[in-house]
């Protein structure tokens, strides 16, 4: 099958290895022409241009830029594809997306492949990334069934874990798994920080060991990141926000009035509902 | 030296290994036989009882119990002790502990080693488990000069990285970096759990990953340790727990009024403050 690639950066190019090594025929097209050297380099597709017509044969596309320019690059894109051509997209908020490209392309399924490594870029390119990891497809009423199966069979060449979900299940789900995280885990760097007396400051800073360092990781990644969560998954995100601002409230009220049998309780509730989260 | 060890857990047993190690000749004292004898076998001590008799002869003895009944132990065990025994404790939470056992033995200074596996019980014992590891000690205007250096001696044969601050400023400082995380991160676990949807939350358990699992990682321990840490550390613990409210809250405000810039910059602020905490 001829698949088309946009955007060559870890998920591209990832993509692009393993659809090559299933004999695939790849195109890959980035904005820069490094990355398109790059990829042939590493073997990630079969050819490369910054010019999106060279997609015009492809029969899949995969569409792997930022979330921000997902749409604006369908919009281009879709000039130079016939009807037929299937798109998908790799964006980690799918409402949104999936509404404005639907209604530019027909022949559209939203996707999410839950895969990564702390590295970025068309050289953290690796093969097997999406073996066993989670890859979200988000058709709606409206997908073509046709679609759903091409990109589906493709997928399940890459050994992820298929899940189907309406758009909207999709970015609550990731809301509380993975946004709400990033807020919560800023928030508390930042009001260590804030807490105005600097001895304790440096002596808090002294102490930290693995419990801080796990639980502030994903709040001190990529700043421009979360704020794309945050406007693409806006409501979602503040309903989740909310839900965790009324438990924090509850342990609050539970510390304040000593009640140390219900604290408890709370404690184990987490305690005991934490390895539904968590597979290894 | 002769040393006594109250408590034959963790950290008990590994101080142990660790003062044999040094030449020092250590005597044991624990509530269950059987782990006097493991104490034994494993090498921690030279000699174990049930009996906190035996520990007339020790020149310094560290109480290893769990925080809740180190005041009681030092009750008892003072009856059997000349004056000229210099006692420490491994707390993890200090101005109570201070306040109290100071009032009951001039020759006292608080400590708190802060390593630990994720094991307990004196089975997971280590050799070397204090090694750059951030060892606390907590004097106070009336603690005697000798008992602080015959401590602090012992502590650097440990290898640790030795702290010295009052009690207060120790109780602030594990307050924001290491109770406060707890209490963030039960209650993430919580929140995703109660967030009302079934669907949503079966679709979130499937689809987390490795930031839900670092995020809620401390959330999801001993719910016993973490009413200790709440109930001796109230107060400063309360004043952690509204400060990051009030983080929070700036937070869902600035995406409630989409305020994406000012977003972006509280997030570069923890992503910069972040490595302040974080070591290696």
């Amino acid at each position: 099958m001829n698949i088309g690639i946009v955007g060559l950066g870890l998920i591209g190019g990832s993509l692009g290895l393993d659809l090559r090594s299933h004999g695939h025929y790849v195109i890959g097209v980035s904005r820069r022409a490094s990355s398109c050297q790059t990829a042939m380099a590493i073997g990630s597709v079969d050819e490369a241009s910054v010019d999106l017509s060279v997609l015009a044969i492809a029969e899949v596309v995969f569409i792997c830029t930022p979330l921000g320019i997902i749409v604006p690059t369908v919009e281009q894109l879709i000039t130079f594809l016939p009807a037929t051509t299937v798109l998908t997209d790799v964006g980690s908020v799918k409402l949104p997306i999936v509404q404005a490209v639907s209604s530019l392309w027909h022949n559209f399924i939203g996707g999410h492949p839950m895969a990564g490594t702390a590295e970025s870029g068309i050289e953290a390119a690796l093969r097997n990334l999406f073996v066993e990891n989670p890859y979200v497809l988000t058709p709606t009423l409206t997908t073509p069934k046709s679609a759903i199966t091409v990109v589906e069979g493709l997928v399940q060449q890459l050994g992820s874990n298929i899940y189907f979900c309406a758009p909207e299940q999709h970015d609550k789900a990731v809301s509380w798994i993975s946004h709400l995280p990033v807020m919560v885990s800023a928030s508390l760097i930042a009001a260590c920080v804030d807490n105005g007396d600097l001895e304790v400051l440096q002596l808090a800073q002294n102490l930290a060991s693995s419990g801080f360092k796990d639980t502030s990781r994903v709040g001190g990644g990529n700043p421009e990141l979360g704020v794309m969560m945050a406007k693409y998954n806006r409501d979602a995100l503040l309903d989740s926000l909310q839900g965790y601002r009324n438990n924090l409230n509850q342990i609050i009220d539970l510390i304040e009035c000593e009640n140390w049998d219900k604290l408890e309780e709370m404690l184990q509730f987490s305690q005991s509902n934490r390895p539904g989260f968590i597979k290894d």
